[in-house]
């Protein structure tokens, strides 16, 4: 464990990494980390948020250090709380263990905490220093803020497609654009959401299990958007609803007969008012999602459902898997329909962007720019 | 210039890096590299054929080499020609200069080589040895082997799309999908074509140069695929055909008045036959290029050209531009219409697949898998 950070920002990235650790585990609360150093920067001890319920990423790190941490500093990704909720105030506990200097990358926004914590500390004479690798630290947390702050989850979308920009040729075959090793990213990412999202037409053209195989930290709801509650009663969804909860949001007049069917298949059936094409509002299904303290969510096509969220600017982030393949046709499949845009914009709509080879395919993957996070992204960062 | 190579396989790929400094200089001949080293394959000279008319690699590496190439072993590219044609046949220079030992990557298909070459060296008493990096060199040389054996030019297709997979917005709208560093990555292309060639929708829609700026080792002639030769008077394409030429492909029932007005700008016009869509074959096109000994020929859409182009298996090598962009909308543009495939291919259709980042954007470039460049890749390639 001897290690030595060489500047402050070493030690922030670390416990950034940490944090990330939690990420499935400790939802709907936020992922965080914390390192414990000493004046040269010599670690003494580490530990992060590793799971929903259990002790804070602060406690861990300082039941670690023992009675080493007196006098000394602590890295943290996010302000600590000052509230007694599942665990003590990890303020309390700072301060107690003798902490003299805290660095944290970003204030905590919930309503609860929102500076409460620094101003503890800080009332209790330590130094407390904020916004060391802030930007970080709002790219991991932007889920936990947007539910907070939006009273929704956080949208990732995510498609597979050939190099001409297809999800399906023109007779619909979609199996397989990506690889093995793409696919095994997708199933990592079904791992760590709250809810797996689908249309109608993309659960009945491929019949998806929707499953994160093998499991991850958290099942994910398996959710269809199917304005007709049309999600046939022989689908490998209904089939599996018992096992892994399936979730259907149906328009309000869609049959009660059909609704009934899959209630007795143990499908849940949420029924919300359509528009005049019969489309359900993106939003009307986010709130849902948001009141039932989801925080991540992956919609996984078809087209029209991800343009229906783009088009209401509910896309956060996006997992796209390029295919060395050419498939052509004028009728082929695009990834993102729904309106759409009338101009390309004329910069990246994305704050950071990450290019990875997955086998013989390219994932690109990349947070939106929001405001809300820590301001737009400028030629400097 | 001291230099020892560790291996054989070191000393061919140097040679390869050679060749490809010719790229956009030497065609319709192929580029060409040689290294001549001693037995310790400490590096004696290097050469590469750097214009056409101008000596070949195996000539240049012997000059620089002078009486150090006595008794030493030469890495080339491609086998020795033994013909007499701009200038001398390389095989009787290689062996009037006392070279021991030549390693060769590729037998020259070459009608008048075609391992005529190779019996010369090894009749003189040569050790040859062929083989050595051959997928490389097939690659690099994929253009010319084309040329010779297809009699048509090697056809790269290049596009700018989205991360949604657009050219365009639902609205046409495309200016600029792609960030000023892929733009000079195109400008490069560009500047080693033999012609750059849009569709007539997209010279009406963008009004295009088509000129590498700055320009390149060779000028690209700008074609047109115009079936009705409705290429505008007005456009900057005909307002500069006096500078940089301009072709038109013309259905053969185009208006003459229209096809006379454009000769009169000096644009050239060549009339072919049309099917029942008024669609020119590409085929047809590209054999008249063919005829004009064209090596590489640059399609820049639109869609549909792209289209009717893959439809007939006629795109060789892909240069295609991400950018993180979203822009959504079922009637935006895509990339490479046509009537497309009617299933995803289940493996690559690239036998190489480059990933760079240009700027904001990814650059993914690759040569499909064709069964004549030294057979299918296959898993331990």
């Amino acid at each position: 464990m001897a290690h030595t950070f060489p500047n402050d920002e070493a030690a922030m990235r670390r416990a950034l990494e940490l944090a990330g650790r939690g990420l499935g585990y400790v939802e709907p609360n936020p992922p965080v980390g914390a390192v414990i150093v000493d004046k040269h920067r010599n670690l003494i001890a580490e530990g992060f948020h590793e799971r929903f319920g259990g002790p804070h990423a602060e406690v861990n790190a300082l039941v670690a250090a023992g009675d080493r941490a007196r006098g000394q500093t602590m890295f943290v990704t996010l302000e600590p709380c000052c509230h007694t909720g599942k665990t003590g105030p990890c303020s309390r506990a700072v301060i107690e263990a003798g902490i003299k200097r805290v660095v944290v990358a970003m204030r905590d926004p919930a309503p609860h905490v929102d500076g409460g914590g620094l101003s503890e500390l800080e009332a209790a004479g330590l130094e407390v220093v904020v916004g060391l690798c802030e930007r970080e630290a709002r790219e991991l947390t932007a889920p936990f803020v947007t539910l907070i702050s939006e009273k929704r989850p956080w949208v990732h979308a995510k498609w597979a497609m050939t190099l001409d920009g297809k999800i399906a040729s023109r007779t619909g075959h979609s199996q397989w654009i990506s690889g093995a090793e793409s696919r095994q990213v997708v199933h990592e990412l079904r791992g760590r959401m709250d809810a797996v999202i689908v249309g109608a037409g993309t659960a009945a053209a491929d019949d998806p299990q929707l499953t994160a195989r093998p499991p991850g930290p958290r099942t994910a709801t398996r959710i269809v958007i199917d304005s007709g509650a049309m999600l046939s009663l022989e689908s490998k969804l209904v089939a599996t609803a018992r096992e892994v909860p399936v979730l259907v949001f149906a328009g309000e007049k869609a049959g009660a007969e059909r609704v009934a069917a899959l209630q007795a298949a143990r499908v849940e059936v949420i029924q919300l008012p359509v528009d005049g094409a019969s489309h359900l509002d993106p939003a009307a299904v986010l709130e849902v999602l948001g009141r039932r303290q989801m925080t991540n969510v992956l919609i996984e096509g078809g087209g029209g459902l991800l343009g229906s969220f783009f088009d209401r600017d509910l896309i956060d982030e996006a997992h796209v898997f390029v295919a060395p393949k050419l498939v052509g046709g004028k009728d082929a499949i695009d990834p993102v329909g729904g309106e759409g845009l009338a101009t390309i914009p004329s910069k990246s709509q994305f704050r950071d962007f990450s290019i990875k080879q997955t086998g013989d395919d390219v994932y690109l993957h990349g947070q939106r720019s929001r405001d809300w996070i820590g301001g737009p992204v400028t030629a400097a960062d």
